[in-house]
Order: C-alpha cells, then sequence, then structure tokens
C-alpha cells in the first residue's frame, strides 16, 4: 500500500496513531500532544504517513520533532519580541542596524553560523510633509498618531511622520475626487460618468489592491496627487472595536507603506533584474530613469483626517460598492474643498542588512532548506514582521539546542532575516539575484513567514508540490485555541468555504461523464507583497508563504507595537507557538527527508484545472459581445503538457514509494538522482519572463498586473482573460506548454 | 410566420416599426412615440406583434393606445397626489374615509360606475406608546419623527405615534441583544454562541424579511419584546443622501407597519379563509383565538433612537455580516443597559372602504380585467401607495375619455382602490374571499400596482402565462429617462445582473449535450406583501405586480409625503406617467384581445427550469450530510406533467395564432373556447393548499414561510429545500405533478 488510509471514522474516538496501530506505525506516545483527528466534513480522507520517508524512519522523526516542539517557550517569544520592538526600525536607520546585531548574535549563540550581509539601495525618508485643507476652511492633517495612554511605544516620538517608500515629492494643490479603491476599474468609472480627473487630487481607499497600483493608476488617469486613506469598512469600526479595546484600526491611526508598482517588479528599482553592489558591468541606474516609481506625490491619511476632506466632496453620489464606514453618503466630488499637498523626499543610496545563517547538512552541505523573514518595519512592526523573526529566533534556538542531541539534517537549513522588505522586498530580491546560480542549483524549497500572527485563521498558499508536506504538518500540529490538530481547523473552514463550488464543479463533471472528485484541502497560488516573491517567480524555488491571519487594524501604524500583540493580539503566544512548531517541522522534514517532499502531480492537476477554469472565465467575459473579443485559442497543447507532467511526476513518485517501503530497490546511487530531478522540475516552468515585466519567469505563479498582492494563475492566458485581450491569449499557450514540458523533462530524468 | 422576427442589427437606425415595413404592420406614425428599438445585448430577440391580436388589428389597436398615452397628464397627477396626501389616512380614520370618497367621487366623474364597498375588520391604533433606557442613563426615545423645514406635512401632528399593526399590548424590562435581521438563522445563531435570549428585549433591523416574522421569531426564541430599527446601512446614508437631499432615511425616520405573521396567511386574522362580515355561518373568532399574531410587544425606531441602545451593548462582537452602518462596531450584547418598554393597543372592528368602479365590457362584461391599488397610509402614503392610486385615477380618466369616443371594451375593466392593505392586505383579501367564485369563473387577470415610483428602475414579477404581454407593452411605452423603448432599458439590466448565470447554465446545457439557450428576459415570481396576494395565491389568477423602483427611505415614516415625490422623487411627474401607460395598455390589451394572451408554456418552461434549480440546490444542501440529509425523492412524474402542459400550451397557442393569422379556421364558436381553457389553466394549478398554510392553494408561487415577502417558487419543494426536511421534498412531489397535469388538462380542452 502506497499511503496508508486511515478511516476518518475509526479516527473520531482515539488519538489517531492510536486508531489502527498496524495500518500507522505512529506511536501515540511520541506524538507530541494527543491531537484527536476528528472526522472531516464530507468524504475527505486525512492525510496519513510522512512523504519522503521510509515508513520505518517515521517514528523516530516523529521523536525528533517532538522534542523539538516541546522546548517552544512563550518566555523566549516574548522576551525577543520586546526586544526587537524597542524602537521604531525603517529599514537603514539606526533602529533596523541594531535588530540586526541582536538577530546575529542570537542565531550565533544558537549554534549556528551567521553574518551580516550589507547591500546598498536606494531608499527615501520624509524630509517634510504638509497636507491641508485650503478650501473651505484650512488647517493642516495631521501626519502622525496621537497615541493612547497606557501604551509608551505610541507615544514616542521617534517615529517618522507618515509617508511613502519609494513616494514622489511634490507642491499641488488641487479640488479633490474620491476615487473607491483605486483600482484600474475604479478611474476609468469617473471618466464615465464625465468627472474630469486631470490635474486634481485622488482620494482612495487602502484596501483590495497593492498601494502602489492605485499611485500609478491615478498617475495614469492624469491626477497631479494621491492620498490613500483607511476606511473603517475595510479595517475600522465596522470590522472590529478599535485598538486599545481590540484589533480595529483607531480612527487616527495611518498606514505607511511602499508605493512601487510591485506588480512589475520587486527590488531597487535602480538595479532591475540584478544585484546592488553588484559593481562590474552591473551599474545602478540614475533614479530618473528606474522604472515602477510614481511620478506624482502621495500620502497616506487616517481616516479621522480623510474625512474632513470627504465629507466636503461634492458631485454625483459615489456609485454602489463604493460607500464606505463614514456615517454619511459619499460623493465622487469635486466640491468647494481644496487640498495643499506639499511633500519632500530625502532619497539616497544608504546599506541594509540581512542576517544569513546557516546550520550545515550533514549529507548534503550545498543543498539549501531556505526559511526567511523580513525584519525591516514602518514604525515597530510589532506583528508586521516582528511576529515572524520571534517564531524565526525561536526555531533556531531549538533546532541548535537539538543538534547538541547530537542531530544534524541531511541538508543545510539557512535562516534568512530579510532587510528592506518594505520598500520593495530590497533584500530578498537583490541577495537572490545575487546568488541566483547556487540557489537554482541547491536550493529545495523556501519557506516565508512575514506577519505569523495577526488572528487565529492558519492560512498557507504556495507552490502546489508542497501540499503534501504542508497538510501533513498541519495534521501533526495541536491547533492551541480549539485543541485539536490544525488539520481539521483548516479543513473545516476550507469546507465551509469551498463546498459549494467543489458540489458544482462535480456537477459539471459528472454531466461530462468525468469521474466526480473528493473534496480535497488546496493551498492558494502565491501572488506577491513578500519576500517569497523572487524565490518563486524569479528563480523557480518551490515556496510557501504562511500566517495566523486576523484583522490586523494596526497594520503600519504606530500603533503596530509590543503591547498590541502582548496584550490584544496572542497574550499567551500560544499562536507564535504553532507557527514555530509548523515552521519548523517542514524544514526539518525537507531537510532530512530521503526523498524530497515535492509532490508535482499536484502542480500538473492544478494547471489543469486552472486552464478549465479560465476557458470558462474566458467564456463568460466574450459572452454576448462581438466575435473579435472571443478567445479562440485551443489549449490543447498545454493541457497535453500538463498530462504529460502528471504522468512523469506520478511515475517518479511511485518508484520513490515503492523504494522507501522496501517494495522495490532504490536505483544505482540510492535517492540522489530522483532528488535531482525533483529539484529541477519547478525550474523547469521558469520561461522566458512575462510580457512587460520580464523579471517575473514562472509560467504557473505571478501576482496580477492591476492587484499586485493577489495572484492570477497561469499569467498569460489568466491576465489576457482580465484585460480582455484575446490575442494575448493566443499568445500565451505555447510558452506555458513549453515550461510544463519542460518540467515534465526534467522529472523523467529521475532515475 | 407565427410571429415576427426583427433582425436586431436592422433595428438599430430606425424606429423598429419603420424598419421593415413589410415584415411588420406597425405603422410608425401611429406609434406613440418616435421609440427606437436599440439592438439588444448578445442574441436577445426583441418582441414582435402583439399577443392575442389578428395581425390586421395591430394598427387600429396601437392607434387608440397613442390616443390614451396622449392624455395623461403630469398636472392631474400631481393634484391627485397633492389631495390625497393632506391627511394622514390610517385605515379605517376619517382621513382614510375621505381618500375613499375622493376615489369615488373622480372615479364616477370618469364614467365608471363606482361604489364604496364597507368591510368590518379588526384593527389597533395605538393608545400609548414608551420606550425608555432605564440604564444607564433613563430617559423616553422618541416615537415620532420631528420633521423638517419647508415641509408642512412632516410637523403636522395629527399622524398617530410610531406603531406596529397588529402589534401585542404589554408592559417590559429587560436586557437587550442584538439579533441582526431576527430572521430564524439569526437567532438560532446567537443561541449558538451561548446568548441566553428568554425574556430579554430583542433589537433588531428592518430589512431581508418581512417584519411580522422578526417578531414571530423572537417569540418563538422566548424573547419578551421587540424593537425593530430602521438602520443606515440598508435605507439610510450608506445608500443614498437622507431627504430633504435625497432618498436616504433621515436619522429620526420611523417605519410603521404591520406585524402579521404574513407568510402564513393575509386578511382579517379574525376571518381567517372567509370574507370578514359574511354574517351567517361564518362566525367571526373571538381575538384570542386568531392565528399569525405576536404575543409579544414590538415597536419601531428611528436609528437616531436606535443607537443610545446598540451602543451601549457589550457582549461578543455581532457575527461578520450584522455590522450596521453606525460607526462603532456592533456588538451582540447584552450589556449595562436595559430597555423598558409599555405599550398599549386600542383594538376594536372597524370599517374600511374599498372602492371598486367597473367600466362595463361590450363582448363579455362578465369576464374581468381586474386593476388593483391599496389607498389605506401610515402616514401620508405620497410613495406608498398613492404613486400608485394616481396613476390608477389617471388612467380611469383616460380610458374614461376614450370611451367617449365610442370605443368600449370586449371585456370588464374592473378598477379596485383597497384599504386596510397596511395591517395585512385586508381589503383586497375579504373582497377575493367574499367574491372567490365569480372571480375563479371570470376573472382574466390582475395587475397590481402598490407604491407606483419610488426610482426609475423598472420591475415586474408575475404570473409567467403574463410574460409576453408585458414585454409586448414594454416595447411600445417609452423610458422618459434614456427617450427609448422602455423594454431596452428593462432588457439591458436584465443582461448585466443575468449574463453570468446565463453563461453558466448554457455550459451546463452543452455538457449535458442539451441545446443552449438564448438569453431571455424574464418576470420573477410573486411572493406577498401587497394585495396580489389572494388573486394569485388563494384564487389562481394569473397576476402581475410592477413599480418604477429606487431607494424609498422615507417608506413607512412621515416624510413620505407630497414634497418628497414632488421636489425629490418624481418633480416632472414623468415616472407616474410611464406607470399609467404600462398599466394601461396591459389592461387595454387584455381587454380587448380577440384571444386571451396567456402563454403556458412560459409557465411550463419556468416549473421545469425550477425542478432542475431545485435539485441542484438539494444536492448542494445536502452534500458532505449523513444520507438521512439527503433528498431522494425523484421529480420525474412532475417533470412530465410540466413537459405535458409545455406541449399542450403550445398546441392551442399555435391554433390560436394560426386561427388569428387566417392560417387556419377558427373552432365553431370562434375564440370562446379557446378562452375559457386559458382562463381555466391557472385555476388548474391551484391545490389543496400548502401544509401548514392551507390558505395559500398555488402550486408554483408562494412567499418563504420565513421571508414573507420573497417568493420561494414550487414553494412544497423549494421550502423543503430551505427548512432541509427531504420527507416534506418527498410528499411535494405528488401534488405539484398533479396540479400540472390538471393545468395541461384544462388547456387541453381548448377548442
Amino acid at each position: 500500500m502506497k499511503r496508508w488510509i486511515l478511516a476518518a471514522a475509526v479516527a473520531v474516538a482515539l488519538p489517531y496513531a492510536a486508531a489502527s496501530p498496524r495500518a500507522c506505525s505512529i506511536d501515540a506516545d511520541l506524538h507530541p500532544f494527543m491531537g484527536v483527528l476528528e472526522p472531516a466534513p464530507g468524504d475527505i480522507v486525512p492525510p496519513t504517513g510522512m512523504t519522503g520517508f521510509a515508513p520505518d524512519s517515521f517514528d523516530a522523526q516523529l521523536a525528533r520533532e517532538r522534542r523539538m516542539a516541546l522546548a517552544i517557550r512563550p518566555d523566549t517569544l516574548r522576551r525577543h519580541l520586546r526586544l526587537l520592538t524597542e524602537e521604531a526600525h525603517v529599514a537603514g536607520t539606526p533602529g533596523d542596524r541594531a535588530t540586526a546585531e541582536y538577530v546575529l548574535n542570537r542565531l550565533n549563540a544558537y549554534g549556528w553560523d551567521a553574518r551580516i550581509v550589507e547591500i546598498p539601495v536606494l531608499l527615501n525618508y520624509p524630509k517634510s510633509t504638509l497636507v491641508e485643507l485650503v478650501e473651505p476652511d484650512g488647517g493642516p492633517l495631521a501626519v502622525r498618531e496621537s497615541g493612547v495612554a497606557g501604551d509608551k511605544d505610541s507615544r514616542d516620538r521617534g517615529v517618522f511622520d507618515a509617508f511613502h517608500g519609494y513616494g514622489a515629492s511634490g507642491d499641488v494643490t488641487g479640488a479633490v475626487v474620491y476615487a473607491n479603491y483605486g483600482d484600474v476599474e475604479d478611474f476609468a468609472k469617473l471618466a464615465g460618468m464625465g468627472i474630469d480627473l486631470r490635474g486634481r487630487i485622488a482620494l482612495v481607499r487602502y484596501g483590495k489592491v497593492f498601494r502602489g497600483l492605485k499611485v500609478r493608476n491615478a498617475e495614469r488617469a492624469g491626477l497631479a496627487g494621491v492620498i490613500i486613506y483607511s476606511d473603517p469598512a475595510d479595517d475600522g469600526f465596522a470590522q472590529a472595536d478599535p485598538y486599545p479595546r481590540g484589533q480595529g484600526r483607531p480612527e487616527d491611526a495611518v498606514q505607511r507603506g511602499s508605493v512601487q508598482f510591485l506588480s512589475e517588479g520587486p527590488g531597487d528599482p535602480t538595479t532591475p533584474g540584478w544585484p546592488s553592489g553588484g559593481g562590474g558591468k552591473l551599474q545602478r541606474l540614475p533614479q530618473s530613469q528606474a522604472k515602477g516609481l510614481p511620478r506624482i506625490p502621495s500620502i497616506p491619511l487616517s481616516w479621522g483626517e480623510a474625512r474632513k476632506i470627504l465629507q466636503s466632496l461634492d458631485g454625483p453620489q459615489a456609485p454602489r460598492g463604493w460607500q464606505g464606514g463614514l456615517p454619511f453618503t459619499y460623493h465622487v466630488g469635486p466640491g468647494a474643498s481644496k487640498v495643499h499637498m506639499k511633500i519632500e523626499q530625502d532619497y539616497a543610496i544608504r546599506p541594509i542588512w540581512n542576517v544569513i545563517a546557516t546550520l550545515e547538512g550533514r549529507d548534503h552541505p550545498e543543498q539549501k532548506v531556505l526559511l526567511g523573514n523580513h525584519r525591516d518595519a514602518w514604525t515597530y512592526g510589532a506583528i508586521d514582521p516582528n511576529s515572524g523573526t520571534i517564531c524565526m529566533l525561536e526555531s533556531a534556538r531549538v533546532l541548535g539546542a537539538l543538534t547538541r542531541t547530537g542531530w544534524r539534517p541531511r541538508r543545510s537549513i539557512v535562516i534568512c532575516s530579510w532587510d528592506g522588505e518594505e520598500y520593495g522586498l530590497l533584500g530578498s530580491t537583490e541577495w537572490g539575484e545575487g546568488n541566483a546560480a547556487d540557489l537554482m542549483a541547491n536550493a529545495v524549497a523556501y519557506l516565508n513567514v512575514d506577519a505569523a500572527v495577526s488572528g487565529r485563521d492558519f492560512r498557507a498558499n504556495g507552490s502546489h508540490a508542497l501540499r503534501d508536506l504542508m497538510g501533513e504538518v498541519l495534521r501533526d500540529v495541536r491547533d492551541p485555541v480549539q485543541n485539536r490538530p490544525l488539520w481539521n481547523t483548516v479543513v473545516d473552514r476550507a469546507w465551509s468555504e469551498g463546498r459549494s463550488d467543489w458540489a458544482r464543479l462535480n456537477r459539471t463533471r459528472k454531466s461530462r461523464q468525468e469521474q466526480v472528485r473528493p473534496f480535497e484541502w488546496t493551498m492558494g497560488s502565491l501572488g506577491s507583497g513578500s519576500d517569497y516573491t523572487v524565490f518563486v517567480d524569479h528563480l523557480g524555488i518551490p515556496s510557501l508563504d504562511m500566517r495566523f491571519e486576523g484583522l490586523n487594524g494596526n497594520y503600519h501604524s504606530i500603533y503596530d507595537d509590543f503591547d498590541f500583540v502582548d496584550r490584544v493580539v496572542d497574550p499567551g503566544y500560544v499562536m507564535h507557538q504553532s507557527m514555530t512548531e509548523v515552521w519548523t517541522r517542514l524544514a526539518m522534514r525537507l531537510a532530512d527527508s530521503e526523498v524530497l517532499p515535492l509532490r508535482y502531480t499536484h502542480t500538473a492537476t492544478f494547471a489543469y484545472d486552472e486552464m478549465l477554469a479560465i476557458e470558462e472565465r474566458a467564456e463568460d467575459v466574450a459572452a454576448g459581445r462581438p466575435d473579435s473579443a472571443r478567445f479562440t485559442a485551443a489549449l490543447g497543447i498545454a493541457k497535453q503538457a500538463a498530462a504529460r507532467l502528471r504522468n512523469s511526476a506520478f511515475a517518479l513518485e511511485k518508484r520513490a514509494d515503492d523504494a522507501l517501503a522496501g517494495r522495490d530497490l532504490w536505483p544505482a546511487g540510492g535517492a540522489a538522482g530522483i532528488n535531482r530531478a525533483l529539484m529541477a522540475t519547478e525550474r523547469g516552468l521558469l520561461g522566458p519572463g512575462l510580457e512587460g515585466r520580464p523579471w517575473f519567469r514562472h509560467e504557473l505563479y505571478a501576482p496580477g498586473l492591476n492587484t499586485g498582492y493577489a495572484p492570477v494563475p497561469l499569467p498569460r492566458l489568466g491576465q489576457a482573460v482580465l484585460d480582455r485581450d484575446p490575442r494575448a491569449y493566443a499568445r500565451g499557450v505555447g510558452p506555458l506548454a513549453e515550461a510544463l514540458n519542460r518540467a515534465a523533462a526534467e522529472i523523467e530524468k529521475g532515475k
């Protein structure tokens, strides 16, 4: 039997490990907690076994992980957080340097080989910032928080006034128009309503798309400046009680952040596609030639200040869906009001500091399992990113302790504390570009955690090859709130969110006389917005991004501080403990498995299913439109390539499972050839780069060109449908098929 | 050719009537306006011809309608409105009697045979009303509006304090829980959260379900009293600028209304199923035995007053979707606050006054086309219902004028000005019950207009047999805002709302190897909430309900007055003109057509499609649940019956069309036999009455048991799926099939 199937009904009453002792050798005593695998909804089969490990090595692996997990301590996590968030630490500032040294010292103390990697990058700090309502009543608007009693950090004056990373300097005065979320359709709608946009100032709300694209869209629509405010409908009182009572955004909290045009390429905009500080031929562009930076000034505001402008707008009522949470009817403007923005940015090439630490592998020191989290923050970064940093440090500590029992991982584990993420994924991108050859040859996987804990909902997006590994780890980690395997919590939510879609798809399959499928938990695809981007999109390294999610109303404000996490978000640090455990188990299994736990059957199935879904969307957007709007290109060759990848991956997975279980002999050289093939497969999915943004090379995963954060899988086809561009769609089929065929050819080399 | 097909492409550039003179004999000169039938989206075919009329009589009919339409005058409409809304006219009050006499006098003056029909019914008026926040800070809450400057009516003190029709008296004090819209799921969710409901006071918001069911649900959940308030998210500032600037609900506006359990049966609750005042065996029940009335007190409040309670609630945050538009985070309670409600109702048997007027038919005076609108209002009723009343009076005037040119309709037209609608459709229900035998023998159709104009979106729900008639009339009436046929406006909106569903359904059909269908405009089914209920649900008379819809934020408040309509909603009375024209053309065609324009092919197709949709919903709600939750009953016999109805109807329609076009001879006796069959068909769809509410007898149409307003078509099956009751589902198949077979048998008699 290739994989053990544990009947859900049996698993109800007993710890799953003990439920069927003959079928499953995992010993309940060795299991880190008495997690009861609950019956899954529907016919969902819980994961069994441990992908990539021989059945007779499960117990030892679980025992080792259990020792690791029992060593994770809330007090260490809390102490790290207090120390990391004492000062604001914007990239390149002395506060930031101090956190780099703290992380360096801790990692070295935990037995890792850590060093600081300094990289020179273009950064801006605010020189002076003025926003004022010159009509009707004048007076400057507040560009920083006032702080709350009982939270000393929130009253510290050492934090910059609110500004936008990579924002432009400028001095503009104009009437204001309200443009909802500021996406492409929003500005088009205003133009369609006959609202004159040229030379005016856009007031847009945060949410839906990455903030840099709001500024890009405004600039392209002819506006002279942009104010981005946080509407209470999106992360304020309409979502939860504001801090300090709850996790909602307070009236005066400002969301800082970068306004780079992220979906067109991350990293230092003056070194696009090559490493900053690389020297030699890799000269830095003059700032004026850098792409992906706004030319019109922008500024973030709190809703308390923005409402003074919004309430004064006249003109037509805002269209359906544009109304936010403030207690009056929104109008699109303009009105009697005029705003004056005067913003001076201080741009310079400044150093940032990645901290890179290695725990060298025993058998394959050159092979790397990468764990990454950024360290720089717009203010204190207690959630974003240092809730992740403390988990990383705690992971390093418990793994270090494990080495003192004699254990060493088979492959190297590399911890990356990135700097400059907030400006545009600078530290990870420049490092990835600088080490591209080594990474493409030797990286096994990249496991990213940014803001680790803002709530209790576990969410993971990633390369689909990692799906089984992720599910098996979730099975083995306790949900500290519901005291059951995280797998149950995650699957229950997936079921309640995905059930009707699944039923609908099965109905379609039935009517097509295809086989119906059981409900399965799947991961979402990666878009962008954190440091996995260079690894998955540029280097083709299987990547994961994880968090415990909740409302993060203090996001990028001065209130993202120690008190918020310590008193409101995770007082017992139990969610942080769980994240540390998930992350470390993933790393241990990737580093110690005999066969790499990468399952490209899932990747192939995902690609195939996504093609069917895209075909339907293409049909829908073209329905009732003229023939020229119809998507006529057939996806046949790409579907065949996906089928080939699936079959080849399945054959290799079966061969590996049989060898692991002793049903078959290993090929000469053991698992090495299989692992080489598995490591090369994701790289095979890289192509020549997407149209208009060649830095993005993955043919299955990319952020949407107009979303920034959110993924548009199979980006050539997916983006073409969004853009209603049948010709781009037709051009996209070939490269997609080629990539899938390349990946299949790589996996077919696995002997 | 049975029906003329006019190519959409040809219709672009020219008035449609002139586009293809040989194919279509409708003369552009005779058409009431130079309406340009625009190209429809997709492959939608615009309606042609005039169902039930011989091709050589189209022109004469259009010319007559044109004379009618040109006579409709905004100044008459406006004068009627000013006079009808001078005083508040709650059912049974002197103000109400005055409007009855005004309508009577006008109708007689216009040449109709009008009389007042007095009916004694149970009514309550408020004797005394007190709601106060006794903790934390005390003080009574306002139970009436304060009025606005410049609107004298809104400051008139002759309006009752806010109260609920058929509300209970009571004196209760208790802690408050917030229960969202107060539907069955909302109270279940609170119980699931561990909130103690017994003896407490529910604060619920208006919307989603009929208000009486909110009180019913609270009562069943053990609460002691109910406050229903208008949240600004639903009809206040979050939807539009509040009156007097716009159509949003002001801070102090209270929605009065009935709290009868409408979905269990309308009409006087002390004479359920028989006419009030009928005498003899039909004794009135004592009030204590009446069903469908609340036993716990309830009161409506404005959001300005309700926020004082809501803001003081503690306990868990309100679940997702429960947050309204007020600027703080909603909690479910309880909290420190306590509310005291002391409500005394003055119940008595009081007279109400229907006005019934007849324009007698030339050939078939016994056959009746009924036009209905209610006249009673909670305050001034400028929109609800007198925007409809003025259209009805104007229709009566122009039809009366037409008789002076020598015209008389082939069948009788009956105008019904109902009283007591607001309490529970009293006037229409009691009159319908009292005249059941005559109506079931002789009523052709019932055309209802309640609030005729609260905006610009034409909406019609109705018996599907009337679909072609409705579409053809929309083609011939101008949209006064867009200056094109109303048909185009209605179809464009239907297309934008229904396009993706249509594409999805066609995909399903394709994969099932069924024929794909062109997009079609269809009417929604009738639920309840206005006077069509007795006609369609109890008597089986094909019915329509129409309005021009928009946000009606002043609904049932003191601001539903002359100034609101005259200055804000429809200053030129152009929408009222259009409604008058639509309504009158419908009546004229139903009254004058040679063959009745009832097309039961549409009814059968609707029933069949709805069965498929219900099967899918049944599958979805059962997916992943235990076998006992699965809906296993097969709908085969009901589908066969629908197919039989469709085939029989098609055969009759073809025979009639051939005879009308001179391609075939009429049967002996002309169209009379066909018309008798068409009139009997809808009656065939009546069954023995629905489970638990036998007054509702239509097997295709009914309001949802837990919605009140919204329809649940094929109610036995549809309600069973909503209730997750596979046994009720299985019981429902037989009666549905029998009804469809009865209807088919009736239509098969048409010779």
